[in-house]
């Protein structure tokens, strides 16, 4: 069973509880990517460590390595990582159906190759939920067409049209699932489809189809959109979002769930969060550098590492400084998302996320 | 100031206590090899968390990465890694001297080319030295001169005369030093090398130039050799060498001291120890097994995650892995040598020896 309560309000940020099956996690909420199983680089300890509630995962890539009956054998995914937290699953779609591996795409199915060994795959958006479900998933996504930015009126009708139509064959009675709109930057078929999406009733809607190239002024006139059109007592998740002022103007539209590699990946090719914006901690400036990351910061890396020694790690290609800085990027968005949480709670978001966007430029 | 105190022997072998400037470490003792200043894939924090003290690090390449400019300017090895345990450094002689990098090596000096940029750098054995000091080592070696096998009588006199030249430069009133003999397994020459090498006064001993390719039994006639001339008052340190039988085999004659990076890297490419001989992760019959690493293991791998977790992690090339097993064969070393600590405590080294060797094969 999954409950959204709504706790405070703040203009239109929100700040509220998400809990499945006893599952507790606090809104807003920024969902590190563990694609296959794992959060790259760390394991469920760290993740527990860092006070990670929720997670996403990938049934695409799940279905491919070590497939579903493994990680049904294994007691599902939350026994397979143990790790106990609320475990959504991307449906994937976003894997199927890319260029290179999309094989045949029609009203009614995918059928895609796989990336690993390139064995066909023919999946229903019905048969996609039930393998989320079987992977022991807390949340399901629906299984959506997501279309190339730029795309032409045509071309996002289309996928406005396929991705409703495919929503309304996921919903089902058992299980939490989140509908996707879709629609590009197109107000109108924004609009349409955040409210085909909404009419179907899922227990939280979703935005997807954004952050992917296009103008940010753009996207955000898009969540304004959703804003009006989905119900407020759900939750409303923008997709593939995870950049630190972007998700504050995000939550400052109302958006209460988010989930991205952004943080990651960018943790694993030198870019590290600091509350003075970004730094590339690859550079030669950083050799005698004994500082920690980011001032004041007390992540276990901050707390123990510095710059200097994290520098001479990524030169010489040792692993470890992948964890540090991930351990670090993480923590650094995970204190965001909570120190913006305070500041909805105490009617103060707006001067909040003005006051980060002008330190961090 | 480096203390060695000899608390119990059973047989040849040996339980003692080894303190360098008050940090202190309990003999037999295996290092692991922190080549760059670090273990590959694991932080400080684990170090200590799987009780660790003593590690050694490789002069050489923190010669040429990050420099000994950097590592002094950051206070030492010590706190540039953050961490407080006996730091060993390695001369790197092994890594100036092979084919392929060695400019020319005369009586006195060492001239090689960097193999990170191709730069060229000449050392004495005293200035190499006085970089391992600089460094902030707690114990040096010797700059040695380790021919490879075979090799012949020739070779391992010239190679012989050369180790006792440069350690006779290497000896310094100040700082822990330990000489290093070579001699291959030529009785006659190991044996004139291990005398001149005692000769020369050494706050330790270390055997050289073995487990690099020789028959085992050539090998631990060379350690019985060793153990009749070092004198028993000093640690004896048999470099290089990691595998569980052959460590026991080795304190069984008279060793106090290993590093290797055995347990390591062979946990990176997926052989794991187990009280049943090594398995190899990567195998698809692990794909849906339940157990742990190894029955009743206490480490922090093998209380929270499963064979087919990890086997999972590996087929994906998620990093994680690494660090997974890294920590238990660390851990399955630290606890066997431990165990064998006890057993010569207790007067029963020899039954423990023989029942580890037979259940692991």
């Amino acid at each position: 069973m999954l409950n959204f309560e709504l706790k405070c309000t703040d203009g239109n940020s929100r700040a509220g509880e998400l809990s499945v099956d006893g599952r507790i996690a606090k809104t807003p909420l920024f969902m590190p990517v563990a694609t296959r199983g794992v959060v790259r680089t760390l394991l469920s300890e760290d993740i527990e460590q860092l006070g990670i509630h929720a997670l996403i995962t990938n049934a695409y890539h799940l279905l491919m390595r070590p497939g579903v009956e493994v990680i049904e054998k294994m007691g599902g995914i939350h026994d397979f990582m143990n790790w106990d937290g609320i475990i959504f699953t991307d449906s994937g779609g976003f894997q199927m159906i890319r260029k290179g591996f999309e094989q045949d795409i029609t009203d009614d199915r995918v059928k895609f190759k796989s990336e690993y060994d390139g064995s066909v795959f023919e999946l229903t958006p019905r048969k996609n939920i039930e393998l989320q479900m079987r992977l022991g998933a807390d949340v399901a996504m629906c299984l959506d067409y997501c279309p190339p930015h730029p795309a032409d009126k045509e071309t996002l009708l289309a996928s406005v049209e396929k991705t409703t139509r495919w929503a309304k064959e996921c919903r089902t009675k058992d299980g939490a699932i989140f509908g996707i709109s879709q629609g590009g930057v197109d107000p109108a078929l924004r609009a349409k489809s955040c409210t085909e999406i909404a009419d179907i009733d899922f227990q939280g809607n979703a935005i997807g189809g954004l952050s992917i190239g296009e103008p940010t002024d753009d996207m955000y006139r898009m969540l304004e959109i959703a804003h009006d059109i989905y119900p407020p007592n759900s939750p409303r998740y923008l997709m593939g979002l995870g950049s630190p002022v972007e998700m504050l103007e995000s939550i400052g539209r109302g958006i209460d769930l988010f989930d991205s590699a952004y943080p990651t990946r960018n943790a694993r090719h030198g870019t590290i969060f600091t509350q003075y914006g970004p730094i590339d901690i690859r550079k030669a400036k950083y050799r005698c550098d004994k500082s920690s990351l980011d001032d004041d910061c007390i992540c276990p890396t901050c707390k123990r590492y510095s710059r200097a020694y994290i520098n001479h790690l990524c030169r010489t290609k040792e692993l470890s400084w992948m964890r540090m800085v991930t351990i670090h990027n993480l923590h650094f968005i995970l204190s965001l998302i909570r120190n913006a949480r305070v500041a909805i709670n105490s009617g103060d978001f707006k001067d909040f996320k003005n006051d980060f966007a002008k330190k961090y430029g």
